[in-house]
């Protein structure tokens, strides 16, 4: 009854132990337009970290104020880390100003680019294993605008070796993806405030 | 486009500064059969956190190990406020065998009991102001159960003093709590890995 106490439904006959189907790699997408989507993610990478689990996200819009919280947070979890051991590893790549590993910055007139860069940077990761969990937050929107092949994503995703996790959030999930997910879960808007002429909250939205 | 960015659809004829309408405090509710309702609520609790709010976690429904990741997490920022004074205060209370601060232990058999006293306390919480964020994890089930009155939830719930927030997760919200509620996501699941029999997998689903 609780979210995630049920039972498989079946057992698949793939000669796997119980053990090493524990330990697939999940590809997770959170889309919809309702609210929750990177929120869920993230909290995801905190249960992540306290599993020691080698953690990156890369946030694909540049979203001010709204994520700080969590940037704020899963920083400081990454430090912790460092300092005393516990946990995993945590970076946080934004590629508004330019990507972090990037020599060039703020090529604030080519986010395509900038897109693709950060792309196949995840991709070169994705190929020598660097981490356990990825988070390509908001990556739906380069994907719809064409900056960045939803086919050669999702086949990279289909085949990448190891037991690496990536989740994947935003609207409008590309179908390739959709297919290629284990676990893919629609946000819906129910009642927002903003509909009744609310403002962004402090605590809340940010 | 991205989550959370829109304008409000207009501003209200309320009489109130926009500081004051940033204050009001925001009734949530993270229902429907998907995942990612109880995680989001954490995620906003790691941003309330970094926002210095005193957060309370009230957990309905004994997990096992599913939210040891978030409770560890949580717990572990509540230190690091108390040693550092960074972010703001956490408690975690959870129904399993007794409430914290109840002195009776393990009445595993009277769970209609555990969760009116849950709610009890909950109560005089809100009506004493004592923290600015309150998680009622999985609090929808007492609620469809009959262990707890949903109609005086919502009453008190719309009826409660300062700009307290507070965060309901479950599937099949009772309409009274959705009807009082200012933000309602609904989360549902597209595609699920026990679907086709995979287990649950460590740093995902725990």
């Amino acid at each position: 009854m609780a979210e995630g106490q049920l039972d498989p439904a079946s057992i698949p006959d793939d000669g796997l132990t119980t053990r090493e189907r524990r330990l697939l790699p999940i590809t997770a997408v959170h889309t919809g337009p309702g609210k929750g989507k990177s929120t869920a993610a993230f909290g995801m990478a905190m249960r992540a970290w306290n599993n020691g689990m080698d953690i990156a996200v890369f946030q694909f819009i540049k979203s001010g104020k709204w994520k700080v919280g969590e940037q704020a947070v899963l920083t400081r979890l990454g430090e912790l880390h460092r300092d005393t051991g516990e946990g995993g590893p945590v970076e946080w790549h934004t590629m508004g100003a330019g990507w972090s590993w990037s020599r060039k910055r703020g090529t604030e007139e080519d986010h395509a680019l900038d897109a693709q860069e950060g792309w196949e940077e995840i991709k070169r990761r994705l190929a020598s294993e660097q981490h356990d969990m990825y988070i390509l937050d908001e990556f739906t929107y380069p994907l719809t605008w064409g900056w960045v092949d939803a086919g050669e994503v999702a086949e990279v995703l289909q085949n990448r070796p190891g037991t690496q996790h990536v989740i994947i959030t935003g609207r409008n999930a590309d179908p390739r993806i959709v297919e290629v997910a284990d676990l893919v879960t629609e946000m819906t808007k129910i009642k927002h405030p903003m509909d009744v002429g609310r403002m962004g909250q402090k605590g809340i939205e940010w």
